[in-house]
């Protein structure tokens, strides 16, 4: 009773849904570690952002449960995903770890803020939690999850070991191509790339229009330094991100516009 | 003709959704700067965040149009909205400024990760645009707009004449008093302050349970520089934001982590 009660606790959620192929093969790596609840999207809540819940109310399904893992399915958000399991199931005890993923499709540059994987990372980190997403470099299935098991097989634990900078957290993207090929790990910089998209208009059967949402993103971005250079050139990506959006370096500027209130209307 | 040409062009969207109050007063503070074209959601998308619609279609249909104002009624999320402008509607012309809001609903500390208000400045912002995201605080009805408009007309103006930095953009914050007891403006920094949220559990008709997500911000920052401090002090928050998330200042930690990648397996 002694020992379990010592184990790590890992929280695990995604955006692909509680189905999905990554969040399962995730489990199995992240059991090695801890005793793990695992909470997640009802159904793919790809593209979600840090979207949340408040104007519906939330539904919450426990669909497994042994000694050391339990499945709960979600009909929120990422976010509501672990707002649910910080602030309801798990209220009373301490989450060592957030692990989200293994998501589909990259999550670099722009892709950053619309991802629920990331968000759901960045929900954790906001709330004091160590976080980490983990995201696969690859859109259509298959997809290899071995070089990003290895990832998150040596990410994982040294999460659980180090203290991690306050209100930041871990964005890592992985290359779809097999673990040996990995030429190895950059801490990297988000890239200053974003979506050209391509709004695909049809008409449905009533004639009416609609539009598809398409796109390629546009590398504006020629650093070596980027998320984007390194799953390109076959490393593992490792991003620190945090939660403060403040330009802090354009604040000087600002200081220097007319914003003096008017006295007389 | 030629004078019509060169009036700037704005591009007006919010969360709340096509018939709120904050779009339509906005759209009239807009109006005197320019020609305007507001694609916003056809119901509220409050807390959306960045979220994206790709899975599903996008429906957007024009409700308004004279000479100098057009205004379409747009499916999906904000930043969708602002997507649909800039890659279909408008592709062909040069968007001066995005203008969001006003939002009904403070989008300080935390909550500048949930707001669609703000995602969608962000949006532009990453997309090349001047962007500015306005909300004033105050939950519910009637809000006082006198304060939010005249800062909005003291800000759009300035946005119009002035470049911004790369990759930054605006989120302003202003109290819900009277303008004439707002104290002045303030270039603040998003504060460290998160909700902590009550998920009140509830048994719906069929006994099964379903919870509504509230909660209270947890003001763990106490800092005089910060967003939040500014609007509880009667002053307008004016807090630059950027698209960036990278930590910098943590890079050279993560580059002490044991990320090497193993050889043998």
């Amino acid at each position: 009773m002694k020992k379990k009660n010592k184990q790590p606790l890992i929280l695990l959620t995604n955006d692909d849904g509680v189905d999905a192929k990554g969040i399962r093969v995730l489990l199995d790596i992240a059991k090695e570690f801890g005793r793990v609840v695992m909470v997640a999207p009802a159904v793919g809540r790809s593209g979600m952002s840090h979207a949340i819940t408040f104007n519906t109310p939330l539904r919450l399904k426990r669909i497994y449960q042994d000694p050391n893992v339990e499945i709960y399915r979600c009909s929120g958000t990422p976010a509501d995903c672990v707002k649910l399991a910080q602030r309801y199931l798990l209220k009373n005890e301490k989450i060592d770890l957030l692990v989200s993923g293994i998501n589909q499709g990259s999550n670099t540059s722009a892709s950053t803020h619309y991802s629920g994987t990331v968000a759901a990372a960045m929900e954790g980190c906001i709330n004091g939690l160590k976080a980490v997403a983990f995201s696969i470099v690859n859109y259509s299935s298959p997809f290899n999850c071995d070089a990003a098991l290895e990832a998150a097989k040596k990410i994982i634990p040294l999460l659980l070991e180090n203290d991690l900078p306050k209100h930041v957290c871990l964005n890592v993207n992985i290359p779809n191509i097999p673990a040996s090929d990995i030429k190895g790990y950059k801490i990297t910089r988000q890239a200053n790339n974003y979506w050209i998209e391509d709004m695909q208009e049809r008409k449905d059967p009533m004639d009416r229009p609609y539009f598809w949402m398409s796109g390629d993103m546009y590398k504006a971005d020629k650093g070596r330094d980027t998320d984007q250079w390194a799953v390109e050139h076959n490393y593992v990506s490792v991003t620190p991100i945090k939660s403060d959006m403040t330009a802090y370096e354009a604040m000087e500027e600002f200081k220097q516009w007319k914003l003096k209130k008017t006295t007389k209307r």
